[in-house]
């Protein structure tokens, strides 16, 4: 793995680390205020919105929270990079789930500066499930 | 937009004009044979089985198929990008819906290759839609 890649992983993790323990401002770090959010249900743009995501979530704690990512894969050029990751969730009102997680990075003043996430869940909604659903 | 950005997002607009059209082998063009693509209900791995995610598709096609991408945003360095759009569907047998996609790309000898998509619909479940939800 690259020195790139590196620290974007390493950003990557300690993110999901600033989720499970519920430190706001670990979240934040290193987001662009011009961010774009696919998440859950919305879209969300800018770093107050994506904020207010988090609002929620740290509201919906129901004791220590698992946010552990798996299979973390990285590719870094000079200046933009993506990850992506799968998370198993549980510990909040929602209980035990997985997301999927794409995060898109672009090197602002020589620092890794997350520009775009998409967090999202296998739907459930049959119209849209095909026969090779593992379910 | 830079000559890097413009060709991811004609390569994007290309990719959609495809699923419109039916032409499967637009589709797949400029997709790695080991491509990661976080899809509606599961995780797909590799070209032939985003292959048969497409097989899904075309099975489920009514009539003319509408696949409209808007507000597509492109960020490209030199070997690395990715674009995201919110994408219209209509004229399959699920109606018509929104998705959110993500595209992450790399560029091999020369050409720039899709290793990674994210398609994600809005979850409608009521575990994980926070109070900001538009709904």
């Amino acid at each position: 793995m690259t020195e790139e890649a590196t620290a974007i992983r390493d950003r990557l993790v300690r993110w999901t680390e600033a989720v499970a323990s519920g430190d706001r401002q670990g979240i934040l770090t290193g987001h662009a205020d011009d961010l774009l959010m696919f998440d859950f249900p919305d879209t969300v743009r800018g770093l107050e919105a994506y904020d207010r995501t988090w609002a929620f979530f740290d509201d919906s704690r129901r004791g220590p929270v698992t946010f552990a990512p798996r299979d973390i894969q990285v590719m870094a050029g000079d200046d933009v990079g993506f990850a992506t990751c799968e998370i198993h969730c549980d510990g909040t009102t929602a209980g035990s789930f997985d997301l999927r997680l794409t995060v898109c990075l672009k090197k602002r003043e020589g620092d890794w500066v997350v520009i775009h996430e998409h967090h999202s869940v296998p739907t459930t909604d049959e119209r849209l499930i095909g026969p090779d659903a593992q379910r």
